[in-house]
């Protein structure tokens, strides 16, 4: 099975994934996205923010600043709560970071060594920064995009004229001044989150309409005594998801979640959904739920998915003094709405679990595939002409294409290994100009995923490549198989 | 003529721009982006690198992360270097932050009263952070993306096999601790860049092959001899350009960046180049010309344009002790590679300029146009019922559309009403669903630029709209006008 570093190697060596600052010997907790790997986050940011705020009707995006007013995070309870505990291995003498209610049973995460819990502290996980020259103002790195809607809300709600039940979405960097960051990009200090916060009338929390919609999908599931008596997930639908935990909202966008990454390839056993203990949960949640995923170093958070009450905004009514509350058309009144659900996405999560499920080592073809979805993929055409001659009509074609796709131009080595080299990287579909193109006008297109190969003309070329890459046909149904 | 607060107020009116942390009392220097503004925003950076990256075929993009290692910044110059003259106004005894080459001459920018020359001091405008909890490292907040480039130079080169020459390129966020943030969006202290890093073999730095696709393109010109004399700027193309400058290179990037705004609908009269003086140049260029937009408060920088030289990578090769030269496959030599151009955009820079030159207060119609390009538009299409009866034919077509499409969908107040809202807002194209949908299954379309309407089949609709959004046909070829 592929380990962590190896895949850390593999992101390294194919552009996708850098050390920050590696030539002064790395920053330990950021990583900066190679050629490719900028490609595929984006690819994955565009895919959420379409499928939750660009496609629905009642959710909308912001785009808050990322250092912020310290009395935001005063409110949050993040300045006196968000904070882990900072304790030295008696072994190995180095510093862990433990999730307080894991102190007392934990052990060195590098050597199992002892911790010397009696000289423990917290440590706050925010980055403070000075603003200003003259009798500068301390402010904060934000610590979650989560505040920067909860800010914003009535100023949202009001020029876009909303009507609850809304959500309001955002993408955006997150930093976290994590005590051991570690796993690769699972747990890092500078991280991007996809997160939006679902606002309903707070008498609404039973009764989703939406549900429904989603009820029937199946999901693996652990609930809380199964994690009490180590069993493990079973398979469920979401409307008995719903009936477990009694909260349809959490149930309506988990099940909502989960299907983004099955719909973007994510194999359905490599997926669950956790529910958290009561002595996990966050100070502002009254119940929270993971999306899980089966990374190399075992089941981990994937997404969290909180209920947050209306714990935020009330924090900032109180701290801001001023009115957050929002007109309800119905009951003809003031409503400070209820946070029913909050899906929290880290970037870099996505990215390493769609890079770690799509990774196969294929011993037949001799090299790694990269069996990413098309709409992820960084590198959507490779063009190739069979032989140096044929370069000025290989060329004219790639000119075409790239104004429409992301493609690559490759004229080195074979062409098994030019296909190859496409494999790794996981490029779906690589089109060939041989010998017949002079005759018949048309190019070879080979499918990534079985290297069954096409002729299409050049006047459909870009239709047909458009229809594959959006799924909208399959790939047999095109022409007749040359191989 | 629109001044620059009735553009603050009309976004955030609108849901483009809100002021971070409102509900605090702001922080100076912080936006935050509303609905509008963050789909405005993402349309500019998508075709930014759609144009610079993804359709180059010598230009490849990263992503590092913000927070950086010290010794990056030290390499660079910023540590010593990246500061301005911090000085108080004798009269209203307010901060200035003044040019170091302009202090001897400037007056306080808020009462015009005299400074304080005698007690000024350098203010570092980099933000420092301590990163971990035992030991804490000293890091920066990055003051440009482009050094991020210049630390993965040599990765991104080798793991994309790149031959010179060619660009680098990255989106992301900046940080400068400014004295005194000012002019909405124009002087920020957070801020997001569109930055580029053109790598040449430096023998080449009078050879630009690819000149000639750009330069029969007119600019307007402000040389130094110009500025001198206080003459105005005159219209040149950009042959007569690289003739004057004497870098063909920097001549090549600079029509290539002007062109991305004629062709996203900027008035070409307002649009300038502008050559900087020997005393403003940076510690680190060769030369530096400025394509200058004319904002409610002048000529102003949009976007700043380098040369600069060597100097970034050769800093890093003494700062490092790491050979960051590529080996020439023609000369059969290792090289440094020199930077040609640097084109920088601030983002908020272009969404000042887009958003200021769109801006149209009609009194025909009597309501605000916002003549966005259709790419730019935030919102692409609405959808109206005519009347109430006719809302679930409605709904179904915004359901339709909204899986491709941004959309609203709006039911409120006369069609003229709603009509106005979408105007306001730059919807390009809205639909009204009419009596006559139900025989003859056909919308009416009207354009946001004539008010022009025509009637299309429902079948035809989506298709249609797609080429209108891409400016691959014209409104008026699509039909009979109706009106």
């Amino acid at each position: 099975m592929l380990t962590i570093d190896q895949l850390t190697i593999f992101c390294k060596n194919k552009g996708f994934i850098f050390q920050n600052s590696e030539i002064y010997g790395g920053l330990s907790g950021f990583f900066d996205y190679g050629p490719l790997g900028v490609e595929l986050k984006n690819n994955i940011k565009k895919e959420w923010w379409k499928t939750f705020v660009q496609s629905r009707s009642d959710v909308v995006g912001i785009d808050g600043s990322i250092i912020s007013h310290q009395r935001v995070w005063e409110a949050s309870g993040h300045v006196s709560g968000f904070s882990d505990v900072f304790v030295f291995c008696k072994k190995c003498k180095k510093p862990n970071k433990v999730d307080k209610h894991e102190l007392q049973k934990a052990k060195c995460i590098l050597c199992s060594g002892e911790l010397d819990k009696d000289n423990s502290k917290d440590f706050n996980l925010l980055f403070p920064v000075q603003v200003g020259a003259d009798n500068p103002t301390k402010a904060y790195l934000r610590g979650e995009t989560a505040q920067m809607i909860f800010t914003n809300f009535k100023l949202v709600a009001e020029t876009s004229r909303l009507k609850l039940p809304f959500g309001i979405a955002q993408i955006g960097k997150a930093f976290r001044n994590e005590i051991s960051p570690r796993d690769f990009l699972f747990r890092l200090r500078e991280f991007e989150q996809m997160e939006l916060e679902y606002f309903i009338n707070p008498k609404d929390v039973n009764l989703c309409p939406h549900l429904k919609e989603i009820e029937t999908l199946k999901i693996n599931f652990i609930d809380t005594n199964s994690q009490k008596s180590n069993k493990s997930h079973k398979e469920i639908t979401i409307k008995d998801l719903s009936k477990s935990i009694k909260l349809p909202w959490l149930a309506y966008w988990l099940g909502n979640q989960y299907k983004f990454f099955l719909d973007l390839g994510v194999k359905k056993e490599n997926l669950r959904i956790r529910e958290h203990k009561k002595e996990e949960l966050a100070h502002y949640a009254n119940a929270c739920l993971d999306i899980e995923y089966k990374f190399p170093f075992g089941w981990k958070e994937l997404q969290g998915m909180a209920d947050r009450k209306q714990f935020d905004l009330s924090q900032h009514e109180k701290f801001s003094k001023k009115d957050l509350s929002v007109f309800d058309e119905n009951e003809k009144k003031k409503i400070l709405p209820y946070v029913a659900a909050e899906p929290s996405q880290g970037v870099e999560r996505a990215f390493l679990a769609f890079i770690y499920d799509s990774y196969n080592d294929d011993k037949k073809r001799g090299n790694i595939i990269l069996k990413l979805n098309p709409k992820l993929a960084p590198v959507k055409i490779g063009v190739f002409p069979l032989v140096n001659k044929l370069n000025n009509e290989a060329k004219e074609i790639y000119d075409l294409l790239k104004k429409d796709f992301t493609c690559i131009y490759d004229t080195s080595g074979s062409i098994g290994r030019r296909y190859a080299r496409a494999d790794e990287i996981g490029v779906p579909y690589c089109i060939t100009i041989d010998f017949e193109y002079e005759n018949n006008k048309d190019v070879t297109v080979r499918d990534l995923l079985t290297t069954n190969q096409i002729r299409v003309k050049l006047s459909d070329l870009k239709e047909t490549l458009n229809k594959l890459l959006n799924q909208e046909i399959k790939f047999e149904k095109i022409g007749k198989l040359i191989r």
